[in-house]
């Protein structure tokens, strides 16, 4: 009997930003392919019969590669499993799941999505940043710094003139915010770094366009970052301590204790 | 004692989309203000011991102001309680999120936000439309039909060409599909309307943008609806059912029993 595949959006890596139907897809899991960025933490305890894979890509590091991801997931799907493929974010923002769920296809093999908590919003708002805010931004755009826009689309986005969120951006930040300030972006635009948006290590670093690689140069930042251009990053600049009273960013650390484990799973097994 | 105020992501509608994050909110409040958007469904079971306002905005009917919603909210809080303030969608989304944060900091009041499954990216997809794809596009750009954007904002727009959604574009579908057009949107560019994108009662309108409005108003499409423009929304066409197989829709029918509310109550608790 063919299985099938869920696509399961992880959210920004707190365990408890999961949805119900997200820690439901796991619960009913054979095998479970994981990005980097999912929230992987107790994730054994969340489904416990299931076999997980790390099939996580860094960046300079293309461990797997997304063939290979297909590969694993028909092949697994294939042989009657339910296979989730629990990826970090949204599954269809700027992750290649589109592809995923199109090679599901191809092979008739069933396949379901499972939206997620976007990094592309939460993390700008674990900064104490909204990316649209009347009469500051009503508009935004989010972009990957893994797939650079062309001159002309950087230009229309400078002219759209909304708050500009770009995932995965670290290794191309320099050309990108050269690029905008030379197509017309207020050097004076402020800039809102987020690195490891939901983890005790999260760092948040804020200044203007002109400045900003030079601050995250001496900073060191790394991935996972997500970036923020625009006047809604005032707003946590405004804040009295940059966003930490707004969200709060921490896992439940409740949810290590085994006995709320159990509850949780058979919640799950009386849903299923 | 003063109380305190948390912005709860609802996400679109499915009552199985709300985080664990979100649900412990809920558990814990005492008075609740909900949109109309917001999942509803079976809240005083979520909730059991909480007070509910609806202060849903509904098009053409402005009944409750942003104002007396702000002063609900604070005068709640100050006397004592825990005041959930449950959005459609994420709260930082063209939702006035962020202004409803900011009175809360204003009057002294811990205000903090649990993010949402935002309807821009997850009611697309229950139509089969990723808002990103390799190969396809690389960039979505959410509006609100609210908020108009000026001639120049639209022909960046046009020239950044990536995926554009719509929220609250029902009403002013006509003047943003024909600006598009006029300022250099290819009339082949396929849009997409989804109506009700997580009820029973969700449709799916696909056309060409020189055809869309045609379409809409034969169809008398309301709010609420998502509008999708680019060449993504060709994916969910390509799908044998315009996406109906790659995402569930359906709210879990299995919470409606009440053994099963029980079991999640009981982990709330254990979580709180």
């Amino acid at each position: 009997m063919t299985g099938r595949v869920t696509l399961v959006g992880g959210g920004p890596g707190a365990i408890d930003l999961l949805t119900l139907r997200a820690v439901r897809a796991l619960a009913s899991a054979d095998v479970i392919l994981h990005d980097r960025l999912a929230p992987t933490e107790q994730l054994s305890q969340w489904a416990p019969q299931a076999q997980f894979f790390d099939v996580g890509k860094r960046p300079g590091h293309h461990r797997v590669t997304q063939e290979s991801i297909h590969q694993m997931m028909l092949s697994a799907a294939r042989e009657g499993n339910h296979v989730v493929r629990l990826k970090g974010g949204d599954p269809f923002v700027l992750g290649r799941g589109c592809e995923e769920v199109a090679a599901c296809r191809e092979a008739g093999i069933p396949v379901t999505v499972v939206p997620g908590i976007t990094s592309a919003i939460s993390v700008p708002a674990a900064a104490g940043v909204p990316v649209t805010a009347r009469g500051v931004s009503k508009a935004f755009t989010v972009i990957s710094g893994h797939d650079p826009l062309s001159e002309d689309e950087l230009r229309g986005l400078v002219s759209l003139g909304g708050t500009v969120v770009i995932l995965m951006g670290v290794g191309t930040m320099g050309h990108t915010i050269e690029s905008l300030q030379r197509l017309g972006l207020p050097t004076q635009t402020p800039v809102c770094l987020v690195e490891k948006g939901y983890s005790p290590q999260q760092r948040i670093l804020i200044a203007p366009a002109q400045r900003i690689l030079e601050v995250a140069a001496q900073a060191k930042v790394r991935s996972p970052a997500v970036m923020v251009i625009g006047d809604v990053v005032h707003l946590a600049a405004d804040a009295d301590d940059v966003g930490r009273s707004v969200l709060d960013t921490s896992t439940m650390p409740a949810l290590q204790r085994a006995e709320e484990i159990q509850l949780i799973r058979s919640m799950v097994g009386a849903l299923a």
